[in-house]
């Protein structure tokens, strides 16, 4: 950001360490991108000394007696700003994040991060071995230090609004409650109906694609999206995300199976998150506001290009001849046969591979139950009973064994509890701007048509992605769409789509 | 390294600084690995901002009076310590690079730093359109920082001693002079005799190599080497480079023509570099001594593998055939024929083209002007016309125009005045070793046609590698080959190896 002649002394000088922390947060995600795709196994236990080190100091940056001090002296300046600007903006966010890292004490943290590091390779074990025992005590201690985090805060309605906030800032436990109790009722009836009905086949989605062709595919997509080597690039790894180690510099990953398409969609996915990144305001860049607005908003914008472009009709007119040329056993299967296949509803065990509709009872469901281990109604010995009986009462599934129930995730070992009701708000918020984006662009299905997709980046660059952090979520969605978060959009498109899918 | 029971808490406290400043250290050699092999072009101005701040927060942890208070408390403990300790190394390190840091005022190490990055381009520039016109500002810049660099500390025998102790700690200009004299004395015979002879055939090695090949011989070469993908990787950049983000991550890089093999050589080269850096003792992780003694003694490695190791015939017994499989031009060229043509010495215009007797002459050339260019003697506009008959003096060769004369080089460019000399530093040192090495392992070319290169790799490891920085050059020369740098051996090995080539 430039700054105007006469501007605030303690600002520049605040502006200059708030600069120091966001190039140390860049270069810690720098290293965790290198560190799941081009680091030699060897370098681990070097690597966990550099991440730990950036990230002592760039916490220290950040909740300084220095950062205090200066936020102090710069009061009378913010309070001249207009609420709009980029300045008043980042002082906005500073004072949040101050405010919250100044409550939490040196040790806590210190062993949150602990704990995080040491549960995730007993997670990997235990879920190997698919052995809950193992597993028992990380998540235990996760939540007992969850409940000593919360304590570090003035009480609020909830005591899991705090855990919701770090990923969602501002949203509350009762909003979100209400939002998925009407996903609940929207969608059970539906998917009732939805499996009562006849399937659409779906048996030539499984096979052998040979890997070469399927980044062929990938690459002719992400092209007609808009990534180009000047600014993006694309590695594989295990568990793929997106990630930034600047505006320009943009980093998807990405994990191929031979024996599916899997990876094309979850490509888009990826794109999704990384053009949010990309489009984020130049004039942001070096400050903390230069990235998305919360997990929730990021994942309407990867579920946008995978879902609402990525399984769309008028996408696949333009690229499923070059699916059938790139995959010859797709020669006899109709563009109209593979469209209704890639949008079969099927309840299954994994999250990771659930269709739109019961992707949102896999997320309410942890949602549930995170919050009854944080009050300590439901204790952790018993989690695994627990999750079993509402797979059951949600999708109507018997989970064989705790590997691919309660052990499938890596979240409560990596202590990230309040983490996973953002995908679901992603869902809401992807078709609440799909309502508008289409009231806006009258054309676009013809534009994906023709494989072109700048419109769709430049309504998105304009109304969402250049703002980055500046605004809350909700002050971002009311600026984007006009209101709060909600779910109808979402459940009418998903009567809709698969009203015609499956004749409903 | 693990500190005993009632060891001093100031040393305590000093080492985890020092850790925190060498974690930073290796950070930034990450960033740097990542930025020529991975980073989208985009990704510039974000990177130079991030690597700015870890150069200014690694400084910063080195000198600060904090460090200067430490090393004070720690002297009695430090006194106590065996000479050879982890411990008392460290500390003579840090004592050495903390005294010559302080010295240097902050301002004029940023200038130092900005005149470096602004430097490189406008080189690349003058270099691409032969305009030496363009470069002339920054040499005359650069060589002027130098001089208030020099100025910084106490009289040295000469001014260039302080230059050259930054890349080859306490090595004297004086010194260098009289090696490199007695080279010239002994190569310049050499050198006519070999050119009045019949050069070997060499029209063979040029022609159109595929990339896909010549990767596949490197891979061979590596793993015969030792290279495992658990601890090493490979990638290709502009300008070729080793580097190490742990001792178990060693990372090389490396260049491919398709019209000639010389990637084949420079990846042995780097090899020698990456295995010197993996074979540090792990003792020593986490802490500065973590590296090569000086550039010399690093360069001592690279030139091994890629002259001692890869030019020779014991070598090429194992590898032809794979080379002749790879390559089928070379099913009619006789192995000797081959070894004859990647040993012929040929004068030519360009350093890192150059032969092994030949080099020498580009070093010895550079090191001259460097000290004109410090003491003034020469103005950097009449550099150009200086390198020219210098060229024409030791090479006979006529410089056609500055782009592959005084350009050819981005080291003055980028400040780093003092360090050519370590190349042929390296050269020398390569083959005291050798002599040793020859000596204590009679059936090392027995190993070689076998594809075995343990016993060498063990053999500097014990005596080499795992030291990494404990000593300073002349102390670890002292140890592996009981005396001082001395260029006798290789002298000896060149007129042997080229008598017996050329028949002299």
């Amino acid at each position: 950001m430039a700054v105007a002649e006469g501007v605030d002394r303690a600002f520049e000088e605040l502006r200059a360490r708030i600069a120091q922390y966001w190039d140390l947060a860049k270069v810690q995600m720098i290293l965790f991108w290198d560190q799941r795709t081009m680091m030699p196994p060897g370098g681990a236990a070097d690597r966990a000394e550099q991440l730990a080190t950036l990230a002592r100091l760039t916490h220290e940056t950040l909740v300084s007696d220095e950062t205090g001090r200066l936020l102090e002296e710069v009061r009378p300046f913010g309070e001249s700003l207009e609420y709009d600007s980029d300045h008043a903006s980042l002082l906005r966010w500073l004072r949040r994040e101050y405010g919250k890292a100044v409550r939490v004490p040196v040790e806590l943290r210190a062993e949150l991060s602990r704990a995080a590091a040491q549960g995730l390779p007993v997670w990997e074990r235990a879920r190997r071995e698919s052995d809950f025992g193992l597993f028992l005590p990380v998540l235990r201690h996760n939540f007992e230090l969850r409940r000593q985090y919360v304590a570090c805060f003035e009480p609020a309605e909830e005591d899991y609004d705090h855990l919701l906030d770090d990923f969602e800032p501002g949203m509350r436990t009762s909003e979100v409650r209400a939002i998925f109790d009407r996903l609940k009722e929207g969608l059970q009836p539906l998917l009732r109906e939805v499996l009562d009905s006849e399937p659409p086949d779906d048996s030539f989605l499984h096979g052998t694609f040979p890997l070469a062709a399927q980044q062929e595919l990938e690459r002719r997509v992400l092209a007609g999206f808009g990534f180009t080597p000047e600014s993006w690039r694309i590695d594989e790894t295990v568990h793929p995300f997106a990630s930034s180690a600047g505006i320009a510099d943009i980093r998807l990953t990405t994990h191929h199976r031979e024996h599916d398409l899997h990876s094309v969609f979850a490509t888009m996915h990826e794109f999704g998150h990384g053009l949010y990144e990309r489009q984020v305001g130049p004039e942001l860049a070096r400050t903390p506001l230069a990235r998305g607005c919360s997990l929730g908003v990021h994942e309407s914008q990867s579920r946008m290009w995978e879902n609402l472009v990525g399984r769309s009709l008028p996408f696949w007119r333009r690229f499923y001849p070059d699916l059938q040329e790139l995959f010859p056993s797709f020669g006899s299967v109709g563009l109209d046969a593979f469209y209704r296949a890639i949008n079969r509803i099927r309840p299954s065990l994994i999250r990771i591979d659930a269709d739109e509709v019961t992707y949102n009872f896999h997320i309410i469901l942890r949602f549930e139950l995170e919050q009854e281990l944080l009050s300590g109604a439901l204790d952790p010995a018993d989690a695994p009973e627990a999750w079993d009986a509402k797979m059951q009462e949600y999708l109507g599934i018997d989970v064989p064994d705790v590997a691919d129930g309660i052990l499938q995730d890596m979240h409560w070992a990596g202590g990230n509890v309040g983490y996973f009701s953002t995908y679901s708000l992603g869902n809401i918020v992807s078709c609440q701007l799909w309502e508008r984006i289409r009231a806006d662009l009258p054309g676009l299905d013809d534009e994906f048509e023709r494989g072109e997709f700048g419109s769709l980046r430049d309504w998105l660059a304009k109304h969402v992605h250049r703002h980055g952090r500046k605004y809350m979520p909700t002050e971002l969605l009311e600026r984007a769409v006009g209101g709060p978060i909600d779910p109808e959009p979402y459940l009418a498109y998903l009567r809709r789509k698969l009203g015609s899918i499956y004749g409903l």
